[in-house]
């Protein structure tokens, strides 16, 4: 199940990236499961990861290795995350670096090892290892849409988006692929995002980008609160259109920083569509809050509801459950007098009650849309923060309670 | 489904309390929907409510009415939980009170209203009062179980605890009643608990006791994470047995706060056997946390985990989703290699990993039961919580997907 139609569209190549994919046959015989990024000397490389305690033994590679800069491959494996795998599972990740570092003749630092699927297995290194070469051998610039299937783990639709805009009179690419939204069986998968542009930008303005825009897509993603050992998302800038972007040109900048958000946006919401058991994609808008804490705290409680999210299921208007999740929050000295809450446009709580303008019919019309807008007015201060999420379904139970096999 | 025997026990009536039980007809006719308790002239009585910004209207009341002390009489009604009705919430609510209150010769400020049931619909005042003299007419101490199934909502069963305690050569006896877990369709229920004892205790220490138990109990179980805008808890103590319980005779403290914590524990569980859909009993244990905080921090993302749950009700031993909703509580400069999680007494996590002596047999083993034991132990310094909860079925989806009718 999942949300809308799947279209992944035509990927523009990014200049200065190429891609490779092979099977290792991780999971499955013939699948392919190993994606290799190249990036072209010079290029930037930011990246964000996941802010649970425990790192999956590639994260703790990964960070580590971006630190020490001049990255120029991404090694990327699903159906194993090599994660709560100790010590063996590091020795295991910086294996398969030198593996590829070996295959293209650089050492372990150059290259960002990644990987999603089961966790507590031991990494297959000789399966890996066999794959690299194959990688190596077909990287191409036009395989963006085999890497949006190769890192696919349950999910039921590669996920990408691409964009060119003009900076300067040139043409800047941007292309981005993601994959597995939730926790997935069978024990939790991954949030991955690759995003690639041939604009040239410094590596720190890059991170400051990226992490803005994670902090507007990724970041505000959510099926069931669970987040994962492995979640990474990672932006290259090889520079190889010429166009420039820095904070001197604030135009260009602009530009470029809106079409980053939009595509991160685009390929996170992605994620949430296929959630897992999705049928509605929420957008939780909380609205002049006093604080960017209050007002994520409101849209979290609201998102994580399972009572709301069960009423979406049910296409039910049950205003009700919206209302005591809000009271739940924890704002501290809430008028509830000034408090208003909407369904796309329909008011259904204000003045502390229903709405007396309020029908069931008018909140029904709204529940029975595949796309539905929880809007949140505090009118306490001028922050405001969006966060998306899904429905909570009979099949996400199914999914998440079948025996991992 | 629910989750062990359902066995109400045979309970001891509290001298100084009398119940009457009535139909006002509010849901389905000939129900027992309305309830009364009758305190003794010079008791106790001491109450807890629910910290859900919206209060439901009979609770702005019921706090009002205690602090001005004096309190006689509890009106409880279900089928309808008059939250979410603004202004004439409070007016229907107050006219309940006086109703009651001209019915026995008092003021208003005498009764405590308590309300449990469907939100944002107007109290059905004209039944209600229609049952008034029904509930008074029929005041008796033998009443306890009738009250226990004339609170209920959507709960399974009516739940109550009795126990009887010698206190310097006097029995005290300690009889207690709750109803309603998780949030319940048509829109969420409450958590509502009624104990009462005839040992003679001042109205502050009554107020720091039940504080106290309600934090060990009522406070530390958890379906789904909601709270309703109707939770309360009241303890009235009628002295009627001569036993004096005061600080100043500590033996005598110790052995009734005992069982005060042992009957509102067992009330308290009570609603998590009887949770939406349960099939589990959960308790999560931390021990040595840093901080209160933390603990409970710890315990409520694990309890909460929707991952965590659909496995619980899977039987499957998936350590690793308790290991990433550990991960990702929020503890400070966690050191992983210190973290000991067990199920029962079989040790899944330790050094960063899975369990060296970890067998999936042995994890089997404890998934199987019904009841289940999750210790994750911190080793951070001397702090212990617990808390208690419930998996997560499909059956706790359909309960509250289906439409409100």
């Amino acid at each position: 199940m999942a949300v809308g139609p799947a279209t992944l569209p035509s990927m523009y190549s990014v200049d200065g990236i190429r891609i490779g994919v092979a099977s290792a046959g991780i999971k499955k015989p013939g699948r392919k499961d190993v994606v290799v990024f190249e990036v072209c000397e010079d290029a930037s490389v930011a990246g964000v990861f996941t802010k649970n305690a425990f790192c999956a033994a590639p994260v703790v590679i990964s960070k580590d290795h971006l630190a020490q800069g001049n990255v120029r491959y991404f090694l990327i494996n699903t159906g194993n995350a090599n994660a709560g795998t100790g010590k063996q599972g590091l020795a295991d990740a910086y294996e398969c670096c030198d593996l590829l570092a070996a295959e293209v003749g650089l050492t372990r630092t150059a290259v960002l090892p990644f990987s999603t699927g089961v966790i507590g297995e031991p990494l297959p290194v000789a399966k890996i290892a066999a794959a690299i070469p194959q990688a190596v051998e077909n990287l191409s610039a036009y395989q963006w849409e085999a890497a949006a299937s190769g890192i696919m783990t349950t999910d039921t639709r590669p996920k990408g988006a691409t964009k060119q805009i003009e900076i300067d009179g040139q043409t800047v690419t941007i292309s981005g692929i993601s994959k597995g939204a939730g926790m997935i069986m069978p024990n939790m998968a991954t949030m991955l995002g690759f995003i690639g542009t041939d604009a040239a930008v410094e590596p720190q303005l890059l991170q400051e980008i990226l992490t803005d825009a994670a902090n507007k897509s990724f970041n505000r993603i959510t099926i069931d609160g669970d987040t994962s050992t492995n979640d990474s998302c990672m932006l290259i800038a090889t520079g190889r259109s010429g166009a420039i972007v820095s904070s001197s040109d604030t135009e260009a900048l602009n530009l470029f920083v809106e079409a980053i958000n939009e595509v991160m946006l685009e390929i996170a919401l992605a994620i949430v569509k296929d959630g897992e058991g999705a049928t509605k994609l929420v957008t939780v808008s909380v609205e002049s809050a006093g604080t960017q804490e209050e007002a994520l705290k409101t849209a979290y409680t609201v998102a994580h509801s399972p009572l709301v999210k069960t009423a979406l299921f049910a296409s039910d208007p049950n205003w009700g459950r919206i209302l005591a999740a809000v009271g739940r929050a924890g704002i501290e000295n809430f008028d509830l007098e000034t408090l208003k809450i909407y369904l796309d446009d329909v008011c259904i709580v204000e003045n502390g009650g229903r709405a007396a303008s309020y029908t069931e019919d008018a909140g029904q019309a709204v529940m029975n849309q595949e796309n539905i807008l929880i809007r949140i007015v505090l009118n306490r201060g001028d922050v405001n923060e969006t966060v998306w999420t899904t429905d909570l379904s009979h099949e996400y139970v199914t999914i998440n309670a079948d025996y991992r096999s």
